[in-house]
């Protein structure tokens, strides 16, 4: 464990989808938390970040790993709606819980995206069992580094 | 040049985007007429579809073919706006024009979408020549087969 | 029907794998005659032309498209041998026709090789029905352009 | 550590490749050790497994992560000759080492592959730091699962 690293902030969410409830990092502790940052309009999301992030979900035991999306709008919010969102999510068949970036009163970054330093999107924030942010990258990864990264957290863990 | 195959009809459109002016059917004979029936949230469309025609669109003298978007909204259609999708061409940054199919006033299909009984998105309709339907089809199709049929056109057309 | 074309020479064989008989470019005229020339050891071959050429196999008619392998050997000429090329046709699972291009006597470079002035593996000679020679590539070319070549030469044939 | 894993025997091999001296495992204690087990003429090793092996030996640091390349053949041994591979590995720009697994005296399955008890090719075998053989896994493996198995050895192990 590694007392210099920063604790992950709460999420600042309006809303989630695919889970029946809201997820809270604090109640996540003990579980590698994986947050995939994405805007529904951005092709690097749709053809590299979400196919990453679903291989995730599918490959790990979610007693383990946690995949959380996090729809981090800071461009065209009047179209990438909640309701928009929705509609992607069933289209894509995406299974994993979905965060709603909460909007700032002002300025075009929502709140969650600005306490976490994100760049753009994609973005990957990895979350130690300790709450502690392991990794934030903006960009793709390869799912070979992205596996490595996930599975020295998980036998670091135990 | 085939007397039994049927004109393709004018589009209906509402809206054109990436054409300085609309574009008519009627006034493309001579070239061959590319449509790809799409929409914005149809992963097929996105992952396949969309690439396909913008190879097309690359490949081809625009002099000899001509590549239409035709965004046909048959669900969603509260998110599937014209704005939406101006942001969604923008990100995907699509070069080739794209006419967006009048809605009917009752019904979930959109008027082109009916009178050319697509059958869903994506959809690929080829028109040679002289304004005939030559293709009309469903779901994905190889590189290989459309650029045969793109270049069998061409070549009878000359 | 282009009377400056140069009509394509008949291929220098050794030996052919996948066909019961030799197959003489003068008794193919009337079809369209693909080929792929190849080596065994060549990555872009085993990667992208074979792939290729198969798709070519699978899609027309052989009594319209005649596809043929040609193995060029003018590199490693001690392994890349006809024994060699049997067990590599046989895990690749290769279908059509494969000529072996007939060493020359002195030189590194085969007979055939020489003859159509190929530059190297891949390699992509289009033949029309009237024996002459369309196309002939050295490198990689996308399945919409070939696909568009071959569509261009079958409907000018008819 | 786990006591009841086996230690990885040491490989039975004619010549290596690409490196200066042959490897022994024994001396490769407090790395892991990745075994790439494949045949230069098995489609799944070239379209697969060697892309995969690269991807390792590119992405982790040689002092924690030995990639090792096994040449298993145990078929087409007329052909699958050391000039063969050592023109195959020259083609193919693969970098990492590369043992030659010692044919046996009677059989096709070479010593290696038998003390390892492969079941084909394409195979990968991850080796902790003490030496034991923690996957041995016939066919395909995701990069995000490989590169799991590789993070969760280097973590456990430091």
């Amino acid at each position: 464990m590694n007392n210099d690293l920063m604790i992950a902030p709460e999420l600042e969410v309006t809303d989630w989808l695919n889970t029946p409830e809201p997820l809270k990092l604090s109640e996540l502790r003990g579980k590698v938390v994986v947050i995939h940052a994405f805007q529904m309009l951005c092709p690097g999301c749709v053809l590299h970040g979400i196919p990453q992030a679903t291989s995730i979900y599918d490959l790990f035991n979610s007693m383990e790993v946690q995949v959380i999306g996090l729809h981090t709008v800071f461009e065209h919010h009047d179209v990438m709606t909640k309701d928009a969102l929705i509609a992607f999510v069933h289209e894509y068949q995406i299974r994993f819980p979905i965060a709603i970036d909460k909007a700032a009163t002002s300025g075009a970054i929502p709140l969650t995206m600005k306490k976490y330093h994100l760049k753009g999107t994609p973005s990957l924030v990895l979350i130690d069992q300790y709450g502690k942010i392991r990794l934030n990258h903006f960009g793709q990864l390869s799912d070979m580094r992205v596996g490595n990264a996930i599975g020295q957290l998980l036998s670091a863990g135990m």
